[in-house]
């Protein structure tokens, strides 16, 4: 729920002008997404949304996002592809900040995904990390391991006051992961961050994935343990087996999962679980009334951390013997 | 910058269906507005605005606003239309709020409005205050003189820390408004929060008035005196009789203000920077962190007080003798 930054009418009205999309009918802020400030953008020609990139997002990473966008568009993924001004460039600047204007995709998230949700979001997954694994760039995971362990510094002393307990926790959690963190699985391109409101649907069939800037280069099983997370838990903590089910059985109807990455998927979930109990702890610290984001509660994630942590092989999450 | 209230899948889909307005296609949050939770809802047949009316709205207010605006629509006035249901109610439930579905108007609101912007909203005001002349319903205005008095009570032990010295200006400021405030001024149906971001534009052209949540029964130049405060300061705080003359000028081709309301437009100027001061200072004290909305500034409200109490005569806004 953000819109940071504030566009001039002239402002506004040259950036419209440098795109051949005709004339601006409406430009509403939108209220979802925490990280950037997002607009909807009407024109003569369509339909858009307008980013604006706020100082959480590393300007050098920006071709990066917008090239695999265009990469994933290519190869048959739907995703919002950014679109060209008159002078062929996609990166802009708006309001002082570094800024895109993407295609408008269709579609509504959902709030309470079901089972045919989870099953759309697998075989969407797996079409994802195949289209991404002739993408020529690299970035790394700057929220792995390493940044884990720099997040826990920037709140170690202020761990306890969010939960009672998380200090140690987390230490005793960070070491057994950093001793145990696999090396050797398929790598490629993961989306990192791909929560239902990340997913659109129409209706039951999956229209298309949005918001690449968590985009990186990672451990492919990484990702599922990310989407297993955010998808597969009821609002009572309460794991779903039967949409973590629909979740793997359709992902691996695209890719087939190794051995080793199904060995790996309870300590990958206690990874993305950690990255996420990270973030939110951060943000439960260092935000500011005046940010507009609503606080996202960092316990949710230490309680989907310790069931993986219960978890003794991946058939309890509902696929059996490969 | 607001959305107040979450809406379930099953919800939604459930509200959609009982219009006759197809498949929805999209559903977003808009980053706009205080007082309500709105939505821009996607269908097969078109763009809507779904609001959701929020505990400062009272419900029994309801069927007025949406009335008018139906009754301006018929008599040309460009506005959002609210859409019936297959059962022809235009007022509904949704998460357990009442709600409404509305049409999209078309156009921006400009930040900075021009010259040829306040003449254009002079135009649309009186033409508004006309189309209005024959609406058969009536709301009191609540954030009048005795509204303001209640509101002032409520906030009187804080107001010296929102400014040093405001409890007393405010005391003296309520007291001679009370003594002078006029009950002989033509009267109707005034929309009472015509600010910048309640009109649209395309480029110059006015395209529409929105957000008649405040709309009620008034003295007509006093909506006159709401627009003069809203449109004709600039953000250095000065007044710019330039836009005053454009604004009163291009409302009298539409309608003659009387000579006692160009006597009393000072007052009434006062009287509303007055309203705008209190909100904004009940606002300034008693909203929490997690409200998500932009705190607006009340000093911006006391220096137009403190201008409009310095103003001899409405010659003095820029038009003369009539």
């Amino acid at each position: 729920m953000a819109v940071y930054t504030d566009v001039s009418d002239e402002e506004l009205d040259a950036f419209i002008a440098s795109y051949a999309i005709g004339e601006l009918t409406s430009f509403k802020g939108i209220a979802e997404g925490v990280e950037n400030s997002n607009y909807l953008v009407h024109t003569e020609a369509g339909r858009y949304i307008l980013t604006l990139y706020e100082k959480r997002v590393a300007p050098q990473d920006l071709p990066y996002f917008l090239s695999l966008m265009e990469h994933l568009a290519d190869r048959g993924i739907s995703c919002p592809l950014p679109v060209r001004d008159r002078e062929g460039q996609a990166l802009k600047e708006l309001a002082g900040r570094p800024a895109a204007l993407i295609t408008f995709l269709e579609g509504v998230w959902v709030r309470k995904p079901s089972i045919e949700h989870c099953a759309g979001l697998g075989r969407a997954l797996a079409q994802f990390h195949i289209a991404g694994s002739d993408f020529p760039m690299h970035r790394a995971n700057s929220l792995s391991l390493r940044g884990w362990v720099g997040l826990f510094d920037a709140i170690r002393d202020k761990a306890d006051g969010i939960i009672p307990g998380l200090k140690a926790e987390i230490e005793g959690e960070l070491a057994e992961l950093g001793a145990q963190w696999p090396a050797d699985l398929p790598l490629g391109v993961i989306h990192a961050d791909l929560f239902p409101d990340n997913v659109f649907f129409l209706g039951e069939r999956l229209s298309g994935l949005i918001d690449f800037y968590f985009a990186c280069n990672d451990m492919l099983a990484y990702d599922v343990a990310v989407c297993l997370n955010a998808w597969c838990f009821e609002p009572d903590g309460s794991f779903n087996i039967t949409k973590a089910r629909a979740l793997l059985e359709n992902y691996e109807k695209e890719r087939k999962l190794t051995a080793a990455e199904l060995d790996k998927l309870p300590l990958l979930a206690r990874g993305a679980a950690m990255r996420f109990l990270l973030t939110r702890s951060y943000d439960w610290v260092n935000t500011d009334a005046g940010a507009l984001v609503k606080q996202k509660d960092p316990n949710e994630y230490l309680r989907k951390l310790r069931f993986h942590r219960g978890v003794k092989s991946y058939r309890e999450y509902g696929i059996g013997e490969h």
